[in-house]
């Protein structure tokens, strides 16, 4: 099923995201008809995972037009609404690039906008596809064809986590599909669990043999020999290949470096961001202290507790073996930098 | 009142753990007074740490012997049911050190044992002392005196872990004592959140400043700058200094490694097994997959998910700064290895 499986969908005057701060438990959607609602599902991550937040944002931008049409919106104001819409979360560049797309045919209409959308949805799906052929061909022939891969990621980047298909779980998608992939290691990815709740179930919808292991186990995993190669997806690559992601993959890319396996991220070029030259430039999302403090409304911590929640971090290209995008793979960490082949 | 703290504590006639399980909401204790219970608390976590877990195997003796008494139990009887505590969990070496330096007294009687279970859980709040000041003075003197200290720390190595005062967090407690200690960031420790749950609560009880983040966050917190050193317990160091301690364990240590900074890992020389050559010959517990599929008794991943769920992991001895004991503090990554200090 999961070729069909979209988590934003155009309905014709709304938008229909999954909610997925219900799944696995609940598989229900939110429809959305207004930009308040979609800028609070952004930062709540009913939608999450760059991709798919960017595609929301491009609908988003007719969100704006029809409910500016509704109220009696001056153009400023639908302006102002798209801005709003834009800044929902600020690390994942996905969001600002494709909401500036669509906006460049904001003066043809509502037609024109909602054509551009349908377009950045179509190419993300494409361009997962290409990465999922691309980087199985790229893994299978640098950890070799003898038997079929071990593969470890972390957080979600699916088919809920793009347009559709996904981009490093497009690329074990692809391995499963030509039958070279063995197992997944998914990281939880705490603290909102986006692996045991949003991963494990698109693997359980395609059959693909997991582990769930808490965050903590991925190194040690990694160090055991139990795993052949990385791959997690991206929210912001800079242009030397310092790339940020959900928190806890510098440490994946660490244990990678550290056992001379390949760590590989895949995601598409959108995610290039030419203008940030490095990490250090990245902001970096501090996320609510309760999130880590509390589960399920209950208080794991103690009262007194302060939390930190920082919800990416930064891992520096000389630990990114290989970046895979729809045109193929760099290899970072050997010096082919975004900034050298993406201009 | 931390001093006093006492996570095992003989009664007279029976031992009282403070059930670590309901930590920090519920603050309750269990009284044991036969051998199931005890081998029950010590495989449930009711008491946890490696030397606390060992402080409780010895008075596990003078259980089993009174327990014997009462039920009119063989020598052979007797014995059987302390090789049930000494085996109850197979990662910390403490737990079978301290049974059987109290069976050497075995022949003497109740006496003799409960006078050697005190001695050890005397000895061992003693070393947690001698190792606060030597992690302290080692830290200071390494990182620079010009001003207090940024200290990762991951699980509980407190008075809870520990007979009293604790390991690697009796060197925190030090650092704080000497007004040397700015913050620590406690990783909250999946999947059964001994660091969110206990060493918060045990910061709070001495008024020591602390963030509590996700066990992801800690490679990227490391390498941002915001932590000067990263300091850990131990369940079994082998001769060559490899150390098995709570799963998240390496990772922290190959961030720190990368960062430059200093990685030290505290425990008692009972902790070093000189029969363990390596990390290698390190058995690692496999708990139960639920622990990291349910929360609470809600499951969170899906039902058809496996979960893969190792308690510790091994940190090679090549990236543990400085391993530090009651005698003193072994750089072990520059060379100075356990098996040849400690013989």
């Amino acid at each position: 099923m999961s070729q069909e499986l979209r988590a934003v969908a155009w309905t014709g005057n709304s938008l229909t995201l999954i909610d997925q701060t219900l799944l696995p438990h609940r598989d229900e959607t939110v429809d959305v008809r207004d930009v308040d609602t979609l800028v609070d599902a952004i930062q709540r991550l009913v939608v999450r995972g760059a991709p798919a937040i960017g595609a929301a944002g491009a609908y988003g931008v007719a969100l704006a037009i029809l409910q500016g049409e509704r109220e009696g919106w001056t153009g400023a104001e639908v302006r102002a609404a798209v801005a709003r819409v834009r800044a929902a979360r600020p690390t994942a560049v996905n969001l600002m690039v494709c909401v500036d797309r669509v906006m460049t045919r904001f003066a043809e209409g509502l037609d024109a906008v909602l054509a551009e959308a349908a377009a950045v949805q179509r190419e993300d799906v494409e361009a997962n596809r290409a990465m999922g052929a691309f980087g199985a061909d790229w893994l299978l022939g640098r950890v070799g064809e003898d038997r079929p891969l071990r593969i470890l990621t972390h957080c979600n980047t699916g088919a809920l986590a793009t347009a559709g298909w996904g981009t490093a779980l497009g690329v074990i998608r692809e391995l499963h599909a030509r039958g070279r992939l063995e197992v997944v290691y998914a990281d939880e990815t705490r603290p909102l669990l986006q692996g045991s709740r949003l991963t494990a179930w698109e693997l359980v919808q395609e059959g693909i043999p997991h582990y769930v292991q808490a965050d903590g186990a991925a190194a040690g995993t990694i160090l055991r020999g139990a795993v052949d190669a990385a791959i997690v997806g991206a929210d912001r690559i800079a242009a030397n290949g310092d790339t940020a992601n959900k928190v806890g993959t510098v440490g994946v890319a660490l244990a990678c470096a550290d056992a001379g396996i390949p760590f590989l991220v895949a995601a598409p070029t959108t995610t290039v961001d030419l203008a940030t030259p490095d990490g250090d430039a990245i902001h970096i999302e501090l996320r609510g202290e309760d999130e880590v403090l509390e589960w399920a409304g209950l208080r794991t911590a103690p009262a007194e507790s302060r939390g930190h929640n920082p919800a990416f971090d930064v891992t520096p290209g000389r630990l990114v073996t290989g970046l895979v995008t729809e045109r193929g793979v760099l290899e970072v960490a050997s010096g082919e930098l975004p900034g050298d082949h993406l201009k």
